[in-house]
């Protein structure tokens, strides 16, 4: 059996619906154990999950065998990033941790297996993509918010942190207590605090909340016009999509063209009808 | 009299105005009973109010088989959403209850009469459809955020339910805590908490809070473009429901079979003239 | 002098820019002294505010008496809102009030003058007019959220009474409690309080929050693509407000009329030339 | 060596990409020091920062040095305001600081040279301008939601001073305590304080929040709107930004023309046939 057929084979295996619907339930049945486990469990259960454990792995390694060998070109399959992603996490999963500190952060990367679900289903794939496509595109918003904040905290750690090092201590711990500050989340303890040295601070908090609301209001209002002009023209696409756009213009000059024509027409026919009669 | 001209007579009652009123007045009154039960009230308002309850049963009881017999399918009145839930509340409040430990779901079953104001006001039923209808579509974000959510509970319970059993006991505790911090409400407590013990925490509420809010933020602009989409599609049919919509692209090929049609004859024109000459 | 010149002559003073100027001015004046009484004063400058407060009552009432002298007709005075508003204000500061308890009550009325201040600047009248007239159209989102309120206020006083009587006392003070948990405010106290006797009232709590969020935003966006339509509309408006709208429609039936004329002609064209042939 | 010769060379290196990168890495590099600055520092790492301090104060005087001599036009660079504030925030911190009260505000002098990022930048320049650019078409919302506080201000100073001095003292104290129940930050502490004294004050807090909540949501609206329209035009110039706006009208005129002239050329025909027949 050559290398080409076994690859044919997989593939079939592959776009199987009861394979597809085997690992669909086997990811599910992945991340409820993962909730399980949060729950105190008699011990009996508790070795029911680690067997249970191990088969995932086992399922999670053949099934990513599979669609490696299934995928014709091999280069391709680690250019996708999901595939990049079930391949590391599944990997990870595989060392043994015998070390008893390292439990704690096997645990934790078998929590990622839940991500799975979203490479799993397309929907959330596009979905997520879509998120992260709009990120960029706010990167000087962000990068204006992180100069306010980081203005605004080298203020804050100067002037406040002989007042309260708990929150003004340095620059770092001056810019969560400004992001706690702007979730609104007991801000006034803060600020009636530092308003008892200088009473006049309630002008750093006011600013603060208004330049980064109004930062937070452009950038809402730039995603939200952003994906209305996609909307719009993806929707004029759709609806015609291989005709040329055509303007009124054209529209005008060929109408000109038309008037041009019967003009010329009409003035050979009066010579042609001048020509007849004078030919009689 | 027969069948039908029972139902008839049945159908003119139900579209009586005086009929209507009576009703909505009932409706009115049961909900304002519902709000008054949750007074301390007098022995004698009590009783009253036990007297009015009945009065209300009977009226909704007689209201319901007035609209049952006034229905000429009676199938299609079962088919109704609307017509379910009122049969269905009027139902349960018939059910003696003596159990002390039922009444307070006696009274609970009473309070869901005030939704009946909802279901004898065609604009808040219309309302609750486009709310309701609003729903499915964000099937996809809804599960995302699930994921999200679940992936950061399972994190939270495995790190911190040593540091706070109440708030990261088990996956479902710690996504109520997450909900929590969703809402701002008092998250800087939660998070320096965490803080004490891995100072690196703040890592995992800044991020959750990042996902969510961006992940929200995308469901309501997809709402919002939706229903404008949807306003757009309805505005241009309201204009003109019967047309059938014309593109430019037409208007230009008419003129090109126009122009062609003109230089048709403008030839045979010139060839008659040609003939004619030529003839003389 | 008839009552006409007199009239007129009152109408030259109210559109002075000097007399309006000083109006403002006076009002301003106003708004300020309102201010000043919040703080601790000295006995002197206490009766200095005292006199300015006569003073600005007597440039009101002349103001307002110019104002009515200077309206042609006197019965259009009273059907505008804001006269009736200045008016009523006015005349309430004028009685004079000796006992010590409304003493308040005329400190109160006062304030109201602040409002005189949206009635003298036309951008913020129509900027009010604007808000309220958006607020009827959101009659029954209000409506409905008021029932969700009453439906979930009822369960909550039927419930949680005995929990905590200050937050779940009766139907009012429920509503206020709910009102809390929908602004996040503290709405975690609440639910963990109720949540010790009833493990599963955090359905009660997160439901509400959804439907209320859910229906509030509906409400934002119900306004947003409202006043969209209605800009729209303005500026298709302004673009060219005589025209008649003309559809691609029209325009493609005037191109079959043009076509049919040439075809006729075309045709009659044919026949002309066939006759001069064969007269040949 | 002719002054223009030297503008000339000093134009070259302000245009120069090395000198761009060094000036970014300065701006940098000071930014990085502000925030080193707020930590606890031995003091080897003290003495080398402010070595640092003055090596890059001489850089940033160095550069407006060269930029200044680089423009062609001298006026003109002063009548960039982003030139005047760098020249400021540089100037300000060559004065020398002996005094050991001002070393606090030379600390804050420094910090306002982070923002030099935001002028050699120029996304962020752009991004700024635009955020400054919407602010003037919302003063009428900002100035009526001033007054809205004013007025429940001094009701509430008027009302509540007696019930809690430190919230309510005057009206300076009161606004900023209704801007705390504006971000719903432990709002109800406040509304129960004084509930208990005026068990309707609910009906004060209720009607605030709803009123900003209003005014807040009518602005961002204003903003989206306005936004989109200015979008709306920039695409609509985009598209085609020398061609005239044709409307439907105008086509359709140009078809009442050609019909004019295909009949008037039809009735010549006729008039043509005619006279060619009877010429037979």
């Amino acid at each position: 059996m050559t290398n080409s057929t076994i690859q044919q084979n997989f593939e079939r295996i592959r776009s199987n619906k009861a394979f597809e619907l085997f690992v669909v339930t086997v990811i599910i049945t992945s991340a409820l154990l993962v909730g399980a486990k949060t729950y105190e469990l008699a011990p009996g259960s508790r070795s029911i999950i680690v067997w249970l454990d191990m088969l995932i792995t086992v399922v999670f390694v053949a099934e990513i065998t599979i669609r490696f060998i299934a995928e014709p070109d091999k280069k391709a399959f680690f250019r996708n990033g999901w595939n990049l992603f079930d391949t590391l996490v599944v990997t990870i999963s595989l060392v043994p941790i015998d070390n008893s500190d390292l439990v704690l952060v096997a645990r934790l990367v078998r929590v990622f297996r839940v991500l799975r679900m979203i490479s799993i289903i397309p929907e959330l794939r596009m979905l997520l993509a879509s998120l992260l496509k709009a990120l960029p595109q706010l990167g000087y918003v962000i990068l204006l918010m992180f100069i306010i904040f980081y203005i605004y905290a080298a203020i804050g750690a100067t002037l406040f942190e002989s007042i309260n090092p708990t929150l003004w201590g340095d620059i770092a711990i001056s810019m969560l207590t400004l992001f706690r500050v702007m979730t609104f989340e007991d801000w006034t303890d803060v600020m009636y605090e530092t308003m008892a040295v200088y009473p006049l601070s309630w002008v750093f908090y006011l600013s603060f909340i208004f330049f980064t609301a109004f930062a937070f209001l452009n950038m809402v209002i730039g995603i939200v016009v952003n994906v209305m002009h996609t909307e719009a023209e993806k929707m004029q696409q759709d609806k015609d999509p291989e005709a040329p756009e055509i303007s009124l213009q054209e529209v005008q000059q060929q109408l000109l063209r038309l008037q041009h024509l019967l003009e010329a027409q009409g003035g050979s026919g009066s010579y042609d009808q001048a020509s007849t009669r004078s030919g009689q």
